[in-house]
């Protein structure tokens, strides 16, 4: 028992936090019963990375679940409080070589926090044609890592290596608006190979443009975001450790809502995924 | 009794087609009924923008609404067949001034056909920024329309005036790829006032990019597609029937998947929706 007790422990300390804060254990009734971790809170709740990581956790993990993402949609409902929270995640129909889902993150207190809707497909070799090419950056190794002490704890789980459009909080109001424009080199500390888990968390990583922008900090949140995956778990496997690229931009921020675009780009110059979000903002 | 019967065949008749074929009807067990329209046929279903406009409609017409569209996922699952379907919707989660939705159209021999979700808000004045400026294209009176006979029937319904990038069919394998880039004026035939239900259709009005780019047809499919409003209804109806412009392009055709970006545009110069989508494609 001892023994037993120990080796569990083991297993908890090597796990990677996306690995332990994604967890989720099957419940008596068919649900999946998970528990937020501190490690990745934000402002008001944990990081909507890391909500989407585990729904998508839950359809990857899923015994009938045939293929690889394709598109993930999170909306976003309502704060994730502190504590446990359960997944229902269902196959809404499985065809031939694609595979639609739906999940809900609810809690006890709250209701539905979250919803998902994915698109999962055995992807086969086919005519292939990249028009977007990588922008021309300089390489993580010749930028400065953003100080992120004091800051949100999530945060801390990423080195960000900006290279245009860093983080700024020295905006005031009435200033001219700064581009929302961001290329930043990113990497999970510690480290952890990319994966499904991890690119769709990385897909939330972009800090909200309204705050580039302004400069300042507003209430604001992310209300729904959609990830349209571009490679492989094979491909995202070899890429191992090595730091990907992000590059996020917005079109407007108009009464209460502001949107982004970010595509995410391996080292070497694949396109991984084209991230999308409309924010919420008040000011 | 004849006068009731005349009387509903004359609002038949004035109706416009996308709101007599986005008709739902409440059943008995709390279900909305709809039946397929054939001059919105596709290829081998319903056009895709008049399905994201029915679902849109149960959203907007749910008695427990509040607000207007922010955000819509829609997710098609399998070939609408002709004939009846049915629709339900639930609101997940209502806050103050959000509301989150989801939806999912049925089919008695074919399962779940569509799903879809939506956030709706109530958008109040505040600060406001647009980085994205309209491109500058031709005016549309200074353009050819596509001819449209003999093409799938909803093709009738809009008129396409392309100012690059038209939908070509003289390509063949082997080629040079064309760009995905298209900008397209665009308006419906016959007219009708812009609203969120033809706002929504026109976010999947893009030929898919992999026939602009290659060419010549191929299997093909849109399986998930997002859109973000910028507009609001009381926006949308003063445009009244005047053309939008619809700019569409694409990052990535790969193992059966290739992407879209869409930004739609007021005459005026206003952003009034931005749509992505994932499409599958074999070849």
């Amino acid at each position: 028992m001892n023994t037993h007790i120990s080796a569990d422990r083991s297993a908890a300390e090597i796990l990677h936090p996306l690995d332990r804060a994604s967890r989720l254990t099957p419940t008596a009734d068919g649900r999946l019963r998970g528990v937020t971790d501190d490690a990745y809170w934000n402002m008001a709740s944990p990081w909507g990375g890391l909500t989407a990581a585990t729904l998508m956790r839950a359809m990857m993990e899923h015994p009938g679940r045939i293929g690889e993402p394709v598109s993930l949609t999170l909306n976003f409902c309502a704060p994730v409080a502190r504590g446990e929270f359960f997944v229902v995640v269902r196959p809404v129909r499985t065809n031939r070589s694609t595979q639609h889902w739906y999940a809900e993150l609810t809690q006890p207190d709250i209701g539905v926090a979250a919803t998902a809707t994915a698109v999962f497909a055995a992807r086969r070799e086919t005519w292939s044609h990249r028009p977007a090419t990588p922008p021309d950056v300089p390489p993580p190794e010749s930028l400065a890592s953003m100080p992120t002490g004091g800051s949100s704890a999530w945060l801390n789980l990423y080195n960000f290596r900006f290279a245009t459009g860093e983080m700024r909080r020295d905006g005031k109001p009435g200033e001219k608006p700064a581009s929302p424009l961001s290329h930043v080199w990113l990497n999970p500390i510690p480290a952890r190979p990319l994966d499904f888990l991890a690119l769709t968390a990385l897909s939330d990583i972009f800090f909200i443009r309204i705050l580039q922008v302004r400069g300042y900090m507003v209430p604001m949140g992310t209300v729904s975001m959609t990830t349209y995956f571009h490679a492989t778990g094979e491909e995202l496997s070899a890429l191992g450790i090595e730091p990907v690229l992000g590059v996020a931009d917005a079109k407007i921020f108009d009464r209460n809502f502001a949107d982004q675009q970010a595509d995410i780009w391996s080292r070497g110059g694949r396109l991984l995924a084209t991230c999308y979000q409309i924010s919420w903002f008040k000011e």
